[in-house]
């Protein structure tokens, strides 16, 4: 009996662990103290009342043996999935629905699509990066390679200058808040299709942007031979709470003559059960009128959030990416500081809690994260202490 | 760039997808044919009415920002963990709360417990056995021994002959409806703190036992050193459409100095970001006074179909296993006939679709599943069919 010898390759930690303990020590140190968290990306704002409404109803359906539903079938329900086929189709993005599977979380997905891919792959992550695909890769066995993003290109991810079978793309990107445009995103694909490589795009944010940018990779000629897309309704509409995304592999995507999208569908099939048919209701409803009023609303209110954040950090003379089309704030630490030591200080000195860049990878070192998912009252709050107390 | 090619040793299609292929071809040809289905082992009842009001509440805690709940944390939240290790403590089994992982499925979790445990580990499974042990094995390149149980033994698997690392039991079992009982459990626990082997033991029927049998591993003394154990919402409280249930690792279940339970806290929370809140306010509910008469009453409606058609099959001359303790039954086809070879005659001059023996293994060749599933007023039409046509 043998375990995974690959979990003690993983670091020690997760990130967001460490910090909770950190944030737990000052606070049992100092129980007056108002710490405000604009450290992991949470989301605190109610959900839409679309799918408020829808849920209800289908908690309803759920009482009565004439509109009970149980398994949910594991690849999503049509009624979901004709939404998003229809939301892609106002981008131009002509998908089938079975080329769309439904999930309990991108998280999930950005780590079980590995599940279908050989362990001989190298995969290459920006630097910084979400850990989430570095540790699933790690614990599957693949060699990982990064690829250093810096602020002298804005934190846009260089193509790999060495041999790599898949790479991890998140535009907007967690943790830096910088958005690939469509020249950017086409050098990516004509370099995938060149190379034989398969993207993983992970578009988690995209209804953050705010600017004319391609807000799904299948925008860009060429994707459907070499992407697979993730997105989710957590950021989108507030459903880290409930559990809801979705992943889409195009039928042209072949591998040694094998279809993607049937083997992540074997492995769906055989390892998931589908998502919540209430949480499916509720995720439809933010396709309605009412509904895409209503996330809009929500997602203009992190993003004034974050401008504020933007706004004051640059004010205050630090050196500032993301928080147009991210509800990320990603700046410099002045004066040579590492991203612990700003977090200590912020921590210490404005009770504030962030992300310390080096969290995120090497190339973090020096930088820090902030997000726009607190109140208003809160994210002013905390600009003001910063300002008054690092300005 | 590689897939997988573990895939390609899976067989071709997965059971439940042959079967509803074959009646939706049924169906085209006779469109007037009215087909009772006690196949899959999908519920049909609505929820327990405290599920229901418990997730109306959860949606409105939802609309509110003073009551929203983000990130419902990965491991499950605190109240549905405390109720749950209220529940065990009423079978006398302590738990610690950080011993159980909330998840959205006891499929996801008998899957993906693969991805802490080494590919080099031999697993053994009943004959007959759920697809799934298997597939998600022969998914990660595990070698598969099988246990061939037979009709003279009731089906109670037979201790491994031959070296096995891990070793999946399922009881009630699905596909046999058999329990275990104390002793033979005990004699499993004991070979495998004898040979360091793993057992992963799936519960899912537990609500169903009505004898006095063990309803947990862990009421079976040296079980925490060796097992792991599997439980669900779905066939209990009809969670299926829901989604939830929960996995049990005892801190003293360690592998080469590893602790599993750590092991499995660390996989989780890398590829996983927990349970609806919604879902899990549904789930606590089951737990209270009202949710638990409710399903113990839905419980004995299943268990009433299924003693319909064991008393009918019975009758009928079939020899017939399960029902007493389980939603299923399993009988054997008479005069040698094959189980898809049954499978077209209940299609063909009854109607009713069950599941051939043999697509749960060899050694269900000749046998046949129906379940309790359906309604009293299907289950007592289709027994009628069944004894008028095959009788």
């Amino acid at each position: 009996m043998t375990i995974n010898q690959n979990f003690q390759q993983l670091k020690s930690s997760y990130l967001f662990a460490n910090i909770g303990k950190k944030v737990r020590e000052y606070q049992a140190a100092h129980p007056g103290a108002d710490i405000i968290r604009l450290g992991i990306g949470d989301v605190t704002r109610p959900l839409p009342q679309a799918s408020i409404e829808a849920m209800h109803s289908a908690v309803d359906d759920m009482s009565r043996a004439e509109t009970f539903v149980g398994y949910p079938t594991d690849y999503g329900l049509h009624f979901l999935e004709d939404a998003i086929q229809a939301d892609y189709a106002l981008r131009g993005v002509k998908l089938d629905l079975d080329e769309i599977f439904l999930s309990d979380g991108a998280k999930s997905d950005t780590g079980n699509i590995g599940d279908i891919l050989g362990t001989d792959n190298i995969v290459a992550v920006c630097d910084p990066v979400y850990p989430v695909y570095v540790d699933t890769n790690v614990m599957a066995g693949r060699k990982i390679t990064l690829l250093p993003c810096n602020a002298e290109s804005d934190f846009a991810p260089p193509l790999p200058t060495e041999h790599a079978d898949i790479v991890y793309l998140c535009s907007p990107n967690n943790p830096t808040g910088t958005a690939m445009n469509a020249t950017q995103l086409q050098a990516w694909v004509d370099w995938a299709n060149a190379h034989g490589s398969l993207l993983l795009f992970d578009g988690a944010y995209e209804a953050f942007i705010t600017e004319d940018l391609p807000r799904s990779i299948y925008e860009i000629p060429g994707a459907r031979t070499c992407a697979i897309e993730f997105r989710s309704f957590s950021k989108t509409a507030g459903f880290t709470g409930v559990r809801c995304a979705y992943t889409v592999i195009p039928k042209e995507l072949m591998v040694d003559g094998a279809s993607v999208n049937a083997l992540w569908g074997r492995r769906q099939a055989t390892k998931f059960n589908g998502v919540s048919y209430i949480t499916q209701r509720g995720a439809e409803a933010t396709f309605t009128p009412d509904g895409r009023a209503q996330v809009q609303a929500t997602i203009a209110y992190y993003l004034n959030n974050a401008k504020t954040i933007r706004n004051a950090l640059a004010d205050a003379g630090f050196q500032v990416w993301g928080g147009v089309n991210s509800p990320y704030i990603w700046f410099a630490a002045k004066q040579g500081m590492g991203s612990w030591e700003l977090f200590d200080l912020l921590l210490n000195e404005a009770q504030v809690v962030g992300t310390p860049g080096s969290g995120f990878g090497p190339a973090g070192e020096g930088y820090f994260r902030l997000t726009g998912f607190g109140t208003a009252e809160r994210t002013v709050e905390a600009v003001e202490r910063i300002r008054g107390r690092l300005g």
